[in-house]
């Protein structure tokens, strides 16, 4: 049984040797180590996965490893049992593309974790959602009913018991009250190369602007819209003779991918945040 | 003797047969064509590229093509002759990549055109210029002698009957004065993905921004800084393992790269501007 | 109506006014048209796509055009109504991806066409296909029967009247007699770089061979395995943390939106073949 | 005054520890540490640079700790200092754009190490060789006095002192002898994808096949012509638009990043060799 450490605090001299040393000790075995040191803030981040001594209790391990890197390293510690199989909640609005992509890989077992409902402002999905087995949460609101809409959509987030929320193409703007409630990561895809054309339309900002690349971008959802850390993007070259219509196709193979390849590190314990940046130990 | 001929205008049935009929029935023979319709504007481009007939006069034909572009179809055309080898007038400060990158490139053969000297506010390139056998034009100002030294640059530009003028990492904004008076167009490359980071330290700013990607632009100087028609970009991918220096250095391999493909595409008479965007007629 | 017309032939002056002038002339009216000229063979290529005249018959022009073509310009010419819809059937084996890619970039209305049903040598994608409510034929066989088998998906093909077959990760080689009597193109998706890595187990050769960059590529299929025509080609780089799992992984994605690619093309009338190579007006 | 060790062998528990915990202990602290784990071979690899405790004397630290490696780990070790700079003697024919590349690069302070000559069997870059203020080595030779001139070759490299020879564009085949004799990396540009297109006019070979993406790839040069081990690749797409020589034109781009990507992890000590790969550490 293993247990994956993302650990990140002030640098200081040895940090590598006592976390290398400690695991050692005990008899753990160190699969994947990867460190990282912001030169310019002085912090350091690692990221550690180990197998614990035969006969060990992983949970008891990973707790106690929590404790030697608060107390010994002065270091803010996540931990994750290699078993663990979070549950992720999707949201989506309309647009199936990145809908289909996700549940798709994770039935083919790339993606970990447990799909286990679908969330939308709108019915259209409701029927391959069911087809694939899960539960479509229907929450249609209008602007004066949101505060309850996101009410009944945390709700049944919390009912599934997320670790993870992934906006999938979801067309609407979540609340700072939702955000600070709902109590796990929230994952979105934004359908342009931020900071360029953030907002509503970026394809038809992008065509008037003229750019001869698009792009797509996941990052964690913050209450500042399409401000949040960025954890992955991709580009595709366009031309003058791609009109709008194009560039949304165009967009809609990166944005699967893009997001899919987000979804993946964040469910394989990969990423780390710091300073609206993030640190991903690919 | 071979002529390009780059037309744009309303669309109306018939343009492509009345350009190719009318090359064909003079004996001309037609290298290359390619066009493109804006649907959204209903306005047509083209470029074509011909051979004139045996003993036919170029120039002459030049000329009678416009005319009848203008009066039989409504379009505006520019045609240049294959043979045509316009001056070119390189403007830098201190960086030097691009500098050397374009003569270079211009020195084995792979960019028309003829650069005829160099002009910077700094002295750092004169010896490098020189050994190249370029003259090189050195023009310091502050802020007061920025209208003198702009008109001494004017001078130079002109002196070398210059017919595209290059900011090779340049690094002083030119006046809304000089842009109106400079006669030829002005090619910049920035160093970012544009829109992303215009003005000034795009590789600071992509920093504190946590993008995993980075870019650059090369487009078409205008008064409006960094928002003139966009010609050519590229990106390279980044981590949070690359700190400043590192962008900036991998920057240079892209603004050399897309800088010497907008030039070269120039000199081809491959670009057409429309509504602050172009055709590359690639 | 629209018609798309893709001639070829051996070059000679005034293809594109005569072209041009016979579809003006019969009051119809060009939307795209993109021509290419071989230098080295003298063999001109050229895809054109007009509007009929008002109350023209789409398919007795289509008829002329190939006649005038023919008799006049010495060119070969392939016509298609912009309201065909030409059938398509899938071979597939055990792997999903490009299966469920293709069913459903279709049914979002991505690709042209009409997927007509699904052939395979294995019974696992029978469910998935039922349950996207096309019919799946089940074709078994060990090597002595695989010429009675080829004949049962001859028969299946034709009995849908297919304008194209795809082999979307179909994993077995179709002998020299099916290609000759399937009477319409055959698209296969080869999970290398062509010519790197023919023939089987592409990413394990890559892996062994410490290539940085994998590759996937869709060409036509021919009696010389993997040297058909290529069609559209994709990369990713790979590092030496990348194992062959890694790779297979990676390459799902390259294999599905090259694959998707190059049917598209072929469905939208994109693709000339010459000498064993492909123009593709994009 | 740090140091960069490249560490490998059979994989055991501990080795992290040991060599975090060695540093640690003498008062050294860890810059960078990166492993790799081949779980196929069971060899572990891993790169470490560290600074030595104020006072210490690193070349005295480096030997103890390869001593260290060997002894108490089984880890064959690869030490250098870093403020050691090797000599590189470049070879080259006639073509100048790599060249150019790696000599303006290390003129801009982007390459470590000191360009300490240039060989060639042309005199075609010896003026720009000495414009540079380079020794220029003309060895011009036939089939018959290859041996004498490989003999030439060497002594001028040894005089240098040469720790890596780079074949920039050098169009001849080293033999075993020379290669078995020179005792030090050759690293080489060939201007293909390998292991496509090994071997002569490799451009031509890829435009007889029709591929849709052309690349570059830089290798340890070794007695097996095009088949040492790979160190950096890159590709760019190409269209039937592309005659032969576009490709090459294309393709010197690619040359020139790709072989200064692999000098630079070379001199910077990022790279080991393992059964005919890389491991890089970038």
């Amino acid at each position: 049984m293993s247990i994956v450490a993302l650990l990140h605090g002030p640098d200081r001299p040895g940090i590598v040797a006592k976390v290398a040393g400690w695991i050692h000790d005990r008899g753990g075995n160190v699969l994947h180590a990867d460190q990282h040191l912001d030169r310019e803030e002085d912090v350091f981040f690692q990221r550690v996965e180990w197998d614990v001594a035969e006969g060990g209790a992983p949970e008891s391990e990973a707790g106690q490893f929590v404790s030697m890197a608060r107390d010994e390293l002065g270091m803010r510690t996540r931990v994750a049992l290699a078993d663990e199989c979070p549950s992720v909640v999707l949201m989506v609005s309309k647009a199936g593309h990145c809908f289909h992509d996700l549940i798709l890989r994770w039935k083919a077992g790339e993606l970990r974790g447990e799909i286990a409902g679908v969330v939308s402002n709108h019915p259209d999905l409701r029927e391959a959602t069911e087809a694939y087995g899960l539960p479509f949460h229907h929450v249609p609101f209008e602007k004066e009913t949101k505060p309850d809409a996101e009410a009944a959509q945390l709700a049944f987030i919390r009912g599934k018991g997320a670790g993870l929320v992934v906006l999938a193409r979801y067309m609407q703007v979540l609340s700072e009250k939702f955000l600070a409630e709902v109590d796990c990561p929230v994952i979105n895809i934004h359908h342009s190369f931020l900071p360029s054309f953030a907002g509503a339309k970026p394809y038809h900002q992008a065509y008037r602007r003229g750019v001869k690349i698009i792009g797509a971008t996941a990052h964690f959802a913050t209450p500042d819209l399409d401000e949040g850390p960025i954890i992955c993007q991709d580009v595709t070259r366009v031309s003058h003779r791609n009109d709008v219509e194009n560039l949304v196709a165009k967009g809609r193979d990166l944005e699967k991918i893009v997001l899919a390849t987000a979804v993946r590190w964040q469910l394989e314990n990969r990423i780390l945040v710091y300073k609206n940046k993030t640190v991903v130990f690919d």
